[in-house]
């Protein structure tokens, strides 16, 4: 039947993994890139951990049918440019990463931007599988989404829809460094969470963060732990975030009217915790609300969603 | 060539129009639905109106290829049955406008929400023409949308998208009959508007509206020529009003990014008044502003609209 390799390019690391035409995984590779040693560097151990499925693929006695990647940025799926780069990805900047990759190993190669392959994957393989519109949801260090709509990506006029994390949420609300105030992203993602923790402690709010933090960094992930230990200011916190995702998600309801919508990223996997207050909003506000849903792969979304692209488009051409 | 009726069905009229392939109208009628008199009436009214166009197509020589219609209410396309619909037009509850003059009069017939007919018309012969992806905002007594994307409509899961007048733009802002805190419709409506006027004529605040309304009612419409008069209070409420729009609409660009945003419904008919202060929010709020265009088609897109819908599924056909 063949296989795809699924390729996640995120700022500190490259994820890849060997994936059949039912979502599976096969075998996976994951490393650190060394963006400091500069972009032929980076490229070189994206060719590498390509070139190590490949030769896993042979031992599976699979043929490698096609590559996908999701890369942050706004990317141009027709030509594979990455059009404006990630800020810790500058080296991806006005480069074909379809071209680079078709010409090293004379496979069909497709990518698109990161969040918007997890959408088109959980749509194929994972919760919203036999769904036609759906809206992705990334909550991590920044907020992003992607759309599909018709049971395919939609980019919008400049490849930029699905921006999410920039939905206004609270007009007169703390800056965003995109410029605006008040954006869903400066109010509830992982940072921000684990920020307003640190500002509750130094006012003295009583939390068993503060004796499991110790002198170490608190963490959105630290957060979530103490918080589902039964933690009220920890709890609180991931409430007045999943708040502000579901006004937000209710504004996208109402305009998009979607089969449902998917939840992902790192803040997505403190689970109830988050889902719960998020569906609260949702409920107090969309007009017809459809199911909130926890993306299915987690982790590995990335590199399902890229293997996801690569099996849309193989599937649409035959 | 062949012509198309159109037909906007209104809350107090019906106004139908024979529309050519380029979207001109060739004739109309309008006249008042007598609701109260029941739902076989209003039946006959519509009948009475799309049969005189019939007849006037003859006149011109024309043959008349099929009528589109929009109504208010979420309306199912394929069966042409108002599923739900709008609380001052009960009668259609339930009913399939499609079926309904299809059987009457021979000829294929569309229907489809009221608002969302603007959308196809603009996308189809107005300010919009030839681009793919448009959201049009229709401000009036309410404020509703329409969406096409891949210049065709786009409807949701359950015919509901596009309902941007309940995008939450302050989440502790005033109460919404719909049951939101904070929807744009409840901040920004042509009713709003006036009654903001009255609310500040009420503290004492200096405006020629007082004079010029005298012991009449307030309208959005009067305060939009009280304004363009250059009375202060007046431009200050159609600044207010744009600024909430503005918000929702960079909100809907970040999340869409559109091609256009296209604004009409009695409001827009303040022109540069309500625009300015739309733009100005949006060059502040959204990542990659769009042009933001003022409908060509004004009192007339429910019937150019409804007009569109037609020839957009003849051609489809073809």
């Amino acid at each position: 039947m063949g296989v795809v390799i699924g390729v996640d390019i995120g700022g500190t690391k490259i994820a890849a993994a060997l994936v059949d035409e039912s979502g599976r995984i096969l075998s996976s590779v994951r490393l650190q890139t060394r963006t400091e040693l500069g972009r032929e560097f980076v490229f070189e151990q994206l060719k590498g951990a390509i070139g190590e499925l490949m030769e896993g693929a042979k031992s599976f006695g699979e043929e490698v049918l096609a590559v996908g990647m999701g890369s942050p940025g706004v990317i141009d799926p027709a030509s594979g440019v990455v059009i404006k780069a990630a800020v810790n990805l500058p080296q991806w900047q006005g480069i074909s990463l379809k071209q680079l990759v078709e010409e090293h190993f004379g496979v069909k190669a497709f990518v698109d931007n990161d969040v918007n392959v997890m959408a088109l994957g959980e749509c194929m393989f994972g919760v919203a599988a036999g769904l036609q519109n759906i809206i992705f949801i990334a909550i991590g260090t920044g907020i992003g989404g992607g759309i599909v709509i018709g049971g395919k990506l939609y980019h919008g006029s400049r490849f930029t829809a699905g921006e999410v994390g920039h939905i206004t949420v609270i007009p007169d609300g703390p800056k965003c460094p995109c410029g605006n105030y008040g954006c869903l992203e400066a109010l509830a993602s992982g940072p921000v969470i684990a920020r307003r923790a640190e500002e509750y402690m130094a006012k003295g709010v009583k939390t068993s963060l503060r004796t499991i933090a110790g002198d170490g960094r608190v963490t959105c992930e630290l957060v979530a732990k103490v918080a589902s230990d039964g933690d009220v200011l920890c709890r609180r916190l991931f409430e007045e975030a999943g708040r502000y995702i579901g006004i937000a998600i209710s504004s996208l309801m109402n305009a998009i009217n979607p089969d449902c919508v998917v939840i992902g990223g790192g803040v997505a996997q403190a689970g109830e915790l988050i889902l719960s207050p998020i569906r609260d909003e949702v409920a107090l506000r969309a007009l017809s609300p459809v199911p909130i849903l926890q993306s299915r792969f987690g982790d590995s979304a990335g590199q399902i969603g890229a293997a996801a692209l690569a099996w849309f488009y193989l599937k649409a051409v035959a």
